[in-house]
């Protein structure tokens, strides 16, 4: 069994080691990056690691067998290439969308989407964000800056 | 072969990749990961992932065998239970300073540090915060967020 799913994936957190996780119980794990481009179009900011980057970090992750760019004009490009029996969603991705786009493909994948309610969001990128802002605010501030941190 | 490497790990970015994937050439690969509260000692602020969080991810990444928390009072503790051959340094590490406690302590392992010239630093921790500081300050401004970004 191939599965595939598909992300940002710019800073690991653990929800991301879950979602790996439980993906790659379905079978061989293929790792699809969000371009560049296609971040910043989506998101409306630039992650903080590139594509490469970002992709060299997933395919060093131990559920993971493979990791691609995605295509910066067609998502399912690369989804075709893997030719996946499961494409597997995180809680906030569009299930609908995406079994709208498969079937307008000649895809056979089916859709299996992670349980919203297996707490993936608490660790997720908001929550990181968070403590980021709470971080840089602190230090903006002078608050706990250290001359000898490294 | 056992090979030791201690660290915070707190966003995992190029640079720990290639350490680990260095360190992991002469043997299974044991990390130690720092405690929070001697982060906030060493470095003057805490974390942004826990070090329960840090240790997940850690123990996720291809080239580690197994990850460890480190003792919140002797560094030598964890590294005396692993039992290694070999100690492997990041090139931000004190090699004087570990030579000198492994001396002090019935150890055998022998300390490899990873050369500074192999561009660890360009894409690590400094490169990360000047980054994260970067993207904030822009978002502070309002300069380019976007009310659709997940």
């Amino acid at each position: 069994m191939r599965i595939a799913v598909a992300g940002t994936f710019d800073i690991i957190h653990p929800g991301h080691i879950y979602l790996l996780k439980e993906a790659s119980k379905y079978g061989e794990l293929h790792v699809i990056i969000a371009r560049d481009k296609n971040v910043k179009k989506t998101k409306g900011k630039k992650p903080i690691f590139n594509e490469n980057e970002r992709k060299l970090i997933i395919e060093n992750m131990k559920f993971v067998k493979k990791a691609y760019l995605g295509d910066l004009n067609d998502f399912f490009k690369v989804i075709k290439f893997i030719d996946p029996d499961i494409i597997f969603l995180g809680p906030d991705q569009d299930k609908e969308w995406a079994e709208t786009e498969i079937r307008k493909r000649d895809l056979n994948a089916k859709i299996i989407q992670l349980n919203l309610r297996e707490n993936y969001s608490s660790s997720g990128t908001l929550e990181i964000l968070r403590r980021l802002y709470k971080k840089i605010d602190k230090e903006g501030k002078g608050g706990d800056r250290n001359p000898s941190s490294k």
